[in-house]
């Protein structure tokens, strides 16, 4: 492979320049765009995020959500509306102040995210118990003023799903984050193959107006956790701030109870690139490459070519029937070349089919993730087909699992946990529960965080005393490093 | 049905009225949302035009278009490239100027359309013959600070598609105007059932820094016409002002040729609701209604209920089964207010089920075009399904097509024209070409526009002198009013 167009360093050894890398290298985007933190995303990435939407969309409505659209502004009164929300994200919000030769009367916000928008509504749609419950999400751009960009992982522009749900009890909004939690479980688990641990984060990092936040991180192989899906109790904050009231069956005047639920679109992309991806390249699964199959036509001499291109065309018929999304690369350069530059975009399942394969009526099949060879009897190639679909997810499933496992270890003494995170691992601690202690650690280690009590799984605490203050501990907590 | 749910004018008699009760009284949309010309599309509405993106971005990739997604914002000084373009647009832009605390050092334009942003990266992927042609699109909103506001017709934030392709040769271009005409028909015509007459704009009325603008009229019930579609051959003005260059196939450095398309999604489904709506309501074709197929269980006695509900739920599994959106209307409402729920939202067909149902294995279907009911036996479902879904659509087309032929007239002189316009026709006339015997025209009729040259079938000029001036003719137009 030309070497300005292969991937020149190695992922555990530079991950960052690795990323960068893979994310231009195999077109996923451009960040020539002259505006810093919004990209350009190509047909490569853009054809990945519309199949993860898509799968998300299918689970979500299978629970009761149902998609809608709204405006990409919020007036600035909406935001004032719920003051620790306002607080919370007003330092990152873009604002539109004039239109055409006109200064607006007032400042419109782009959705950093949209309670404020959604909520203004709800109190307008809901009156009655029978209103409820009330699931909406929307899938879109929202926009954040960072002062660090990075693709996928912090934009001024990313992509996500918002959920907005509404609820007559509080057991109920309770009921819908373990929904969500399981939502997320099913895709970017089962489906995407990336693992993740699912916290309760403590009170000092909570979603601005919430409750509680409950959030999914995931590792980076840099050591680093990524936060890539979160959902909030709200409880009563935004039904009281925005007057979203019902009449409950027994005849009362209510507040209603809220949650909302955001996987991070664009932060599962990035998961799914460094935690899947290798020294060749973005390696993808089945159900989210935009090619699933690539046929690669093998012709030394131009007599054979006719009868190569006839198998490879009938099993792109073949398979194109089956609904996969499968390709043939007549382009004008070596087969060697065309094997690279799909390893590097990560297409599954690659098919080379020259004389040696219409003579013995096979098929040599290529798969991306173990980077292995086998020759299958033209007749078993569907059986073929639908065995890697799912064998290539468990791989990369099974990969992904271990290292996240590999690398969570317990910490008894600030030395450990200083050790542990220099050696970027997630630290299982006993927690005297205190921001502040929290603060000295973060400020001490140079960034390490208490991500909250790990969810699931009931943990006792295993030493009496805080590992990192000494004081009594109340609980069993896990710190990482973060983006 | 209830007063106040159902439609209280008819749509002959107040189109605008019908129009907006239409879109409220169908849960379409919301227009309280607390800022003018952004409104909330509730789940119906978002399923619809989910299914209409779908549809078009089918046929775009059929022929080769890409997506992509590009950033929302777009810097003034990429506007600032294309004179023409700038001063078109720049009246209608809302400017973001802060972002959390601080003034940004520069405006960023909210895109009112996607030019500035795609073509200055289109001069960094374009280097070569071999890189064109390049087709990419996004489905994607857009922002124009308009006066007035209307849901579907004009907006402040809308919805669309836009293409935007480059070329070797001014050739393949105006070949790429052909195709996307073609796209335009293939899926507003042959797929949802909007009849509409293509159009070379005249000179004054092209899009801005377009060469030429071909566009796509519909009629609506009020007699205007409204611009659904829209494609412009943009030759190298826009090569030239972002510098996107190629090396030819000879060597030479040459500015590239380009097109952009534009289907209006938003008016697409103005003119489905204006257009196949009746007074009951929405009339929806198959192939967008987010329901399909509704079963009403029709049940009186209590003892009943188990063989109405067995038969609904076996119903419902065999259509759901062959892929149909179905749905059982369980709520506890009589079944006639569920009939005009259902007919209010263009449900497109209805299955009710009772006693008399069960015990003589039929089915009573209903269809929401023509308002018919028909009996058929339980084994002849499915083909009864499938022959409605292709005869709704064509009973829709037929009608449609219909009032639009019949709203076209000839007229030969200044009373003809102006009392065809009054009576809402779209008016063919011979004409001088002149932008100020056109702006004449206008003004005296109050509104009337050159829609410009029929395309499709070349049509001599009926009268050597022009039906408004009575100077020498030198082609043949439409006038009409529009949106």
């Amino acid at each position: 492979m030309d070497k300005e167009i292969g991937i020149t360093v190695k992922k555990n050894e530079n991950f960052s320049e690795w990323y960068t890398q893979v994310c231009i290298k195999s077109e996923l985007i451009d960040i020539r765009y002259n505006v810093q933190g919004f990209i350009v995303h190509r047909p490569w990435a853009t054809k990945i995020i519309k199949n993860i939407f898509k799968i998300f969309e299918r689970e979500l409505e299978k629970t009761g959500h149902q998609p809608v659209i709204f405006p990409t502004v919020i007036p600035e009164e909406n935001f004032e509306k719920e003051k620790e929300h306002v607080r919370g994200f007003k330092p990152e919000v873009f604002w539109i102040t004039e239109a055409g030769e006109e200064k607006l009367d007032r400042r419109l916000a782009l959705r950093p995210t949209s309670e404020t928008a959604f909520y203004q509504m709800y109190s307008l749609w809901i009156t009655s118990w029978r209103d409820l419950p009330l699931k909406l999400y929307q899938s879109v751009s929202v926009y954040r003023y960072e002062k660090v960009t990075r693709p996928f992982i912090r934009g001024r522009e990313f992509l996500w799903i918002e959920a907005h749900n509404v609820f007559e009890t509080h057991e109920e909004a309770l009921k819908q984050v373990r929904e969500d939690m399981e939502n997320s479980r099913k895709v970017i688990w089962e489906q995407l193959g990336i693992p993740f641990l699912f916290f309760k984060r403590p009170k000092w990092d909570k979603f601005a107006g919430a409750v509680d936040t409950y959030a999914a991180d995931t590792l980076l192989p840099d050591g680093r956790v990524l936060q890539i899906s979160s959902t909030h109790d709200l409880g009563q904050n935004f039904s009281k701030a925005f007057e979203i009231v019902f009449i409950d069956r027994e005849g009362r005047r209510k507040y209603a109870w809220q949650t909302c639920y955001g996987p991070g679109i664009w932060r599962i992309v990035a998961a799914i690139i460094s935690i899947h991806g290798d020294d060749r390249g973005l390696v993808l699964p089945l159900n989210i490459a935009p090619i699933q199959i690539v046929i690669i036509p093998i012709i030394y001499k131009d007599s054979d070519k006719d009868k190569v291109m006839d198998k490879c065309n009938k099993i792109l018929e073949t398979l194109l029937e089956k609904n996969y999304r499968v390709h043939i690369d007549t382009r004008d350069k070596t087969p060697g070349w065309k094997f690279n530059d799909w390893e590097l975009r990560g297409v599954p399942i690659r098919i080379e089919i020259g004389m040696k394969e219409v003579e013995k009526n096979i098929v040599t099949i290529f798969r991306r993730d173990l980077r292995k060879r086998m020759l299958i009897e033209d007749d078993k190639l569907i059986e073929t087909i639908e065995f890697l679909e799912k064998d290539i997810l468990n791989v990369l499933k099974n990969r992904a699992e271990k290292f996240l496992k590999e690398n969570i270890i317990t910490a008894r003494n600030r030395e450990e946990i200083i050790e542990g995170l220099n050696k970027g691992k997630i630290i299982r601690i006993s927690f005297c529960g205190k921001e502040e202690c929290a603060m000295d650690l973060k400020e001490k280690t140079n960034g390490g965080k208490i991500r909250g009590i790990l969810l699931g799984k009931p943990e006792e605490n295993f030493d009496e005393k805080c590992a990192w203050c000494g004081e009594n501990a109340v609980n069993t907590v896990y710190v990482a490093k973060s983006y």
